[in-house]
């Protein structure tokens, strides 16, 4: 599909079927992470990807709006590597452009998936810091479940003249 | 261009030819950046659009990496807008993603762009709120220079299998 399609259509997907994802296609979801701009090209990215039902049950006990865990096939927790940083400041925006990567590049390719804010909820910053044994340099981001979709929200229209403005506020 | 293309091939675009860039190009842009997640689906978003060449060209004195706007057409600056906030967690997040659409969305339609940041890198917001007159509920975020490319840097590979865990860090 075409990009500006895919940004148009994509929908935060909560419900899935029972039907697994397979690791090609989580490799394809990481590799259009990985390939986000970021600050000085750093890529101050890591990614555990969750497909253990045990772990994937736990993670509504950390993350309340992370409750579709429980259906979904596999999720993907985004994290900073702080050791990969020369700059302090950007690292959030770089997680964030990977993380929308992944959501757009699930959608081309058929997947459901959701956003969900980890970090910087600190009880969930240490709910995952203690659920993965991470080491303090590892800072959990945000949490992607992904399925495939069992129920697709209606399209909303999301374009609003009012918020742009001509060469002064 | 297919989603993963777009993701793959985009490259920070830093020179422009001299031809200008459409009105209807760059809404198409900022539909793109304006249908990214948000957090509790706030869109916390405002956006200048600035094709004034004496804008333009007083913006490196503003933001030294963002030397490139004497030479773009246009230049978008995303903004947030901490009124439309429930939430104050989540709006670096929020205007990071819709910043990547934007990226991509001008990717996708030939024109070349580029993410220069802005917050929280505190002399370069104090420098957009000055020339843009800024009440102090809106917060520059990120300056995207924007033209059609002179030059595309290589390809780069990206993929790294060492940034990717299983169900452990």
């Amino acid at each position: 599909m075409n990009t500006l399609e895919a940004i148009r259509t994509r929908r935060s997907i909560r419900e899935y079927t029972d039907q697994p994802v397979s690791h090609d296609a989580i490799e394809e979801l990481l590799n259009a992470a990985m390939n986000a701009p970021s600050a000085a090209n750093e890529q101050p990215w890591q990614f555990i990807v969750i497909d253990d039902r045990n772990i994937l049950d736990r993670i509504p006990t950390i993350s309340p709006y992370a409750e579709m865990c429980t259906r979904a096939q596999v999720a993907v927790l985004v994290c900073a590597d702080l050791r990969l940083l020369r700059m302090p400041d950007f690292w959030v925006q770089d997680c964030a452009a990977a993380t929308e990567n992944l959501l757009l590049a699930a959608h081309e390719i058929g997947l459901g998936a959701v956003w969900t804010g980890v970090y910087p909820v600190e009880d969930r910053v240490q709910g995952f810091r203690t659920l993965f044994s991470l080491p303090d340099h590892i800072v959990p981001f945000a949490l992607v479940p992904i399925g495939h979709p069992a129920s697709v929200p209606s399209r909303e229209e999301r374009d609003r003249k009012d918020r742009i403005h001509h060469n002064t506020w």
